[in-house]
Formats: structure tokens, C-alpha cells, sequence
């Protein structure tokens, strides 16, 4: 009896997914927000955490959660779905929408998880290399699509990891393909200020992905969502395990999202984002500033950035300042290229002073 | 452009998961725990809570969680993983060893998500029935696995829903074969005292899936794991979303391990299964006793039995009286079968006065 009997050939060079995490004081590598709760929604939680019933299963439609965010943005509580974090919801619409004849788009870089769930939902999946400004060529990314007969085309944007937004002519004409089902991954969208919200109703092809990990500072949680029509979210959901998301994310996000509306422009997200946003321009105008450093147009919470050289030096004498980035050299399009999140003002300057100190 | 070209033909007859949730007093519909945690218990996740840092990503290895097991089941901890429910691992069995030239087997009826999961994963899934008593027949099965090339069984054991466990012989005889690779879902072990778990060395093939949503009543936080050779373990961990169980969730299941363990064998969980393992004497013992109602042996917390004639009618009878059961009754082998699950004595006690005044 052998297990290797029981594997997938077509997994066989699939790797369980590792994220290097060596000590470190100030933690910018994973685009995370860095401020914890507002201390009156963390109260709010615990008071709330009281009337839990946690032997009893989840609703498993996430109902008040979806009637909350579907006030929030406006939009019938049909065309909205939640997931364990994105990542479980682009895993369902891989499997929904996996036909044999279809292909797996995304330009590259881009977030890892795309092609990695496509693999496993045993479709094919093939990456369209950006320009050397990691901008989408619209002609030869037209040409890709062109050549399968039915696509799902995954677009990050502002993409991760190399931080920029894409054409919006681009992604519209994207959008026009018949041939396409397209999967606007807006995780990064609140630090752009760009969404294809607006354009849901003239693409019945557009499934636009959101998350309460970056922005709203619950990735510790799992909470992302899916808005699109709703034919396509019954589909997801003939694919969603029924009870996916717990009862204590259901509720978070759920009292998340009403301090988030009561407090309407003035909540303490929004007044996060902004000043995100501000600490964002002056880690740029240091990094830019620097010798052979080289930062790429930023539209989220994090910038790449080329070395001249040795990325790996760089990145260890950082760590060695006690700051972890994410290192993403490999010979190809991020060779020398490190990520870094945008954090504290603290924390940001510790950063800008190891990269001066290199 | 239409979505209907994008959906999978095999898909085609799925709908999505949706349960009956009609108003009632008592829940006795989802073989959940009647308990709600213990106090000290809630004021640890309480206290711990303050310390959760919601805006960085969970553990991806769960490696607390999972150490705490390890030396709870005495494993090493290379043979456990930990999902988002049991529901996510077999998801993730169907994709990791789902080779076209397997096929998913269970007996029937049975729990639904193993049909479901394999067929969302593309793979031939083929329930066998079970004989009028739902036993397991050992030759007619034993030919049902010759008949593949391959075999993925998943055995329910206590079976949901007809709440007896199989012959160990049977179990057996399956796990020795060279061609079957063996989850036997333990969900409800602890009602029936009987587990495989000291079988793993012995059975490479053998993997056995467990939950902290029955006995341990946490099914609204959504936490399973599988136990494994490390080598089927390192497979799931390939196809397994990095960050699949949240830090909320891994926090609450290491607390309660925690205790449990401190509070050896007079722990609140061992004299709540007690306490239900009573009542469900209680329980049987009147149903046998009414007339046209025939309940069936059970090693689990609920009780499958059948009605003369007309579950429907004895189904609404019972929810009129303010009590939530399943109704399974259907053309086939649950043909009037209703379960109830045990729940507190008040509950049960409720639910055979209802079944007496019928």
C-alpha cells in the first residue's frame, strides 16, 4: 500500500504554501493594516461575544452580515457572497466556472493564489507577463484571451505585488469579451480610491472581490466577499460549503461595518486609510530619494521597490534593523525587488532609516 | 455574453446547500451540542481575546493548536492538520488524491458532503446501500471497491444519519486493501466510545476526521482536523488555503483543549457526554415504547427512527409542539425516518411528549 498511488500527477510539482517568518520587531510584509481594532468596536465585539451561541452552527447564508453590506453598498444582498477570506471564494470560482475548455488569465506578477487554485481545480492556467513598468499591454493581453475559447480572467487591481493600477480602457475592453468572465480583485481598493463597482450592472460578466484583511484590519478573521450578478453568486453558492464562515467573523464584521456606517466619513477607517495614504507619499519620496532604489507608482497599502542590486543583501541587512519585508527577488520580472507594507509612522521610519543606513 | 457557457455540464443538477429552518422552541434538527460553553471557559476566550492581534493574518500551520493536539491525541504533530470545519478537509481529500481514475465510495444514506465535494472536484462518486438495518454487508461492498481501480471511501462512523457504527471487521477488511485509501469520519466518537485512532500506524491508508462541533460544542466557530500519516498530511497541506482556520477560532479550540486536559476524566465535556449518553437511553427507551415508531440502535447523539406512516404529518405534529427535528423521510431507505437529536433533558423531555400526543 502507497499513498503515491492516490496523487494527482498533475500536482505532483505543488508545494505546501510557506511564508518565511524570521523574528523580527516591526512586521511590513504581508500588507496587513497596522492598527489593531478601535478599542470601542473591540468592546462592542465583547459585549456582543456574550450572546453567541457557539454550539450552534453558522447561518449558513451569512444573512445579517450580507443585509449589512448590501446597505452599505447599495446593491441587492443577491449579488453579494462571503467567504473565508478571498482566497476560499476564488477557490469557489475556479471550481464553479472550471470548465475543461476554459483558461485560467491573470497577467504577471500578480497574487500567487490564482494560479494555484486554478492548478487545483484542474484547469490550465496561464500567466500574461506585464510590461517592464508592470502595466497591462492591452493588445497582446487581447491577443492571450484570444487564443481560448472561454476565459477567467483574474485582474488584481491595484495589483499584488507590484502595486500599481491597470488601464481602466483595459479592463473595460476586458470586460466587453464575450469570451470572458472577468475577477476584479479589489483587496487594495480603499487605498486607490478606483473600483469597477460602479460598472456592475452594464457587465453581467463582472465579479468584482473584496476583503475586510486590509483596509478594515481583520485579515486575523477571514472575511472577504464577492458582488456580482446574481446567477453567478447561486453558482458560487452551489459550490460553498455550506457553513463557511464562523459565527464570531460573521459577527465582527458585522459590527465592523455598522460603527463603519454610523460614523459614516469620519469613521476611524476612513481617517486610517488617509492616514495610510499620507505615510505612503513620505516612505515614496524617501525611497525615491535613495541610490540605486528604485519605487514603482503605488495605488495601495505597500510599495515595490528594485535595488540596484544584491535585493537579498538588502533585504537581510533590513531584517537585520528588525524590520520584515517581503523579499520577492527571483531572476525573472522581480528580480531585486522587495514589498514593503506601509505601517506605523514608527515603524515606517525605522524602515526608511535601515534602508538609508545600507 | 451569457453565463451558462461558463457553467460545468456536470454541475448541472447541483443546487445550492439550504436547510429548513421553520420557527420552534427547541433545536434538535443539527446534532449539535445542548450545551453552550462552559463559564470559565468563555472567560478565558474572553480574557485571551484582548490579546489577539485581529489585523495580522492567523497562523498558517495553526501550529498552537495543533502542538495541544498532538500531545492531547499523543501524535506527532506532522500527522494532524486543522480546516475551517470537517467540511473543508474533505474538500481538500477529494482535491488532493482526486485522480480521474478514482472513485469517491461511501455507504448510503450517509452524510451528503461527501457525494457533493467529490462531485464539485470532478470525480466519479458512487454511494452504496446499506442493507435494511443499515449495516455495511461485507461482500457487496468488498465487490463495490473491486469494481475501481482506485478507491477514495469515506465511512461515517457513527454513520449520519442512521446514528449506528459499522462492524470493526468490515472497517477493517476495507483499510487492508492496497487500492482504497480510508477517511473514516469520527465526528461523533465520543458518543460512541469507538475509535480507529489506535489503528493508524497499522493502516498507512487510514485517515480519520474529527470535530469540535458535537461533543465539544463549538460547531458555530467551524473546527475539524484530520489525523494521518505525515505523508497524506503533507498532501492536503498542498491544496489547503494558507490561511484556512481563523485566529479567533484556533484561539477558542486550544483553550478548550487546554482545559479539558487540565480537567482530566470529570472535565465539563466528559460529564456532558455523559449526561447526553443518559438521556439518550431515556429517549430511546420511550420511543421504543410508543406505538408505530421504531427507532434504530444508535451510537451516536441523535437517534434515527421511523414512523409507521406519514413522517410529514409526525414531523409537523412535533413542530407544532415547538420542536425542531429532521425530516428525512423520503422514497428509499429513510422512507418516514425522522432524527432528533439528543439535547438537554427539558428538550427531550418536550420532544417525547410530543411524540406521545400524536
Amino acid at each position: 500500500m502507497t499513498i503515491r498511488q492516490f496523487l494527482r500527477p498533475d500536482l505532483s510539482d505543488l508545494n505546501p504554501y510557506h511564508v518565511e517568518q524570521p523574528p523580527h520587531r516591526f512586521k511590513l510584509d504581508a500588507n496587513e493594516s497596522p492598527f489593531d481594532l478601535p478599542t470601542e468596536l473591540r468592546e462592542d465585539i465583547a459585549n456582543e461575544m456574550k450572546n453567541i451561541q457557539f454550539q450552534r452552527y453558522p447561518d449558513p447564508s451569512s444573512d445579517a452580515l450580507r443585509t449589512e453590506l448590501s446597505e452599505y453598498l447599495g446593491v441587492d444582498k443577491g449579488q453579494i457572497v462571503v467567504g473565508n477570506g478571498s482566497d476560499e471564494l476564488i477557490g469557489y470560482l475556479v471550481l464553479a466556472f472550471g470548465r475543461t475548455d476554459a483558461c485560467v488569465s491573470f497577467p504577471t506578477p500578480t497574487f500567487a493564489m490564482y494560479h494555484i487554485l486554478a492548478r487545483i481545480a484542474g484547469l490550465k492556467a496561464v500567466g500574461f507577463p506585464l510590461d517592464d513598468q508592470f502595466n497591462l499591454n492591452e493588445d497582446s493581453w487581447q491577443s492571450h484571451l484570444d487564443a481560448n475559447r472561454l476565459n477567467l480572467a483574474f485582474i488584481s487591481n491595484p495589483n499584488n505585488p507590484t502595486s500599481n493600477t491597470f488601464s481602466a480602457e483595459v479592463i473595460r475592453k476586458t470586460l466587453s469579451r464575450s469570451d470572458a468572465l472577468v475577477v476584479l480583485d479589489e483587496a487594495y481598493c480603499e487605498f486607490s480610491g478606483k473600483t469597477f463597482f460602479g460598472e456592475l450592472n452594464r457587465y453581467p460578466n463582472l465579479v468584482i472581490a473584496r476583503t475586510f484583511s486590509k483596509a478594515y484590519g481583520l485579515a486575523g478573521l477571514r472575511i472577504g466577499y464577492l458582488i456580482a450578478h446574481p446567477e453567478i453568486i447561486n453558482e458560487i453558492n452551489k459550490v460553498r460549503l455550506p457553513y463557511n464562515l464562523n459565527r464570531f467573523s460573521q459577527l465582527a464584521a458585522l459590527l465592523l461595518l455598522k460603527q463603519h456606517v454610523r460614523q459614516a466619513q469620519k469613521s476611524e477607517f476612513s481617517l486610517r486609510i488617509q492616514a495610510i495614504l499620507k505615510e505612503r507619499e513620505r516612505v515614496y519620496a524617501a525611497l525615491q530619494a535613495l541610490d540605486g532604489v528604485y519605487p514603482f507608482p503605488t495605488d495601495a497599502n505597500f510599495i515595490l521597490f528594485r535595488t540596484e542590486s544584491h535585493a537579498d543583501k538588502w533585504f537581510q541587512h533590513i531584517l537585520d534593523c528588525g524590520i520584515l519585508v517581503r523579499n520577492l527577488s527571483r531572476p525573472g520580472p522581480l528580480l531585486n525587488c522587495l514589498r514593503v507594507t506601509i505601517g506605523t509612522p514608527a515603524a515606517n521610519s525605522k524602515f526608511l532609516e535601515a534602508m538609508a543606513s545600507y
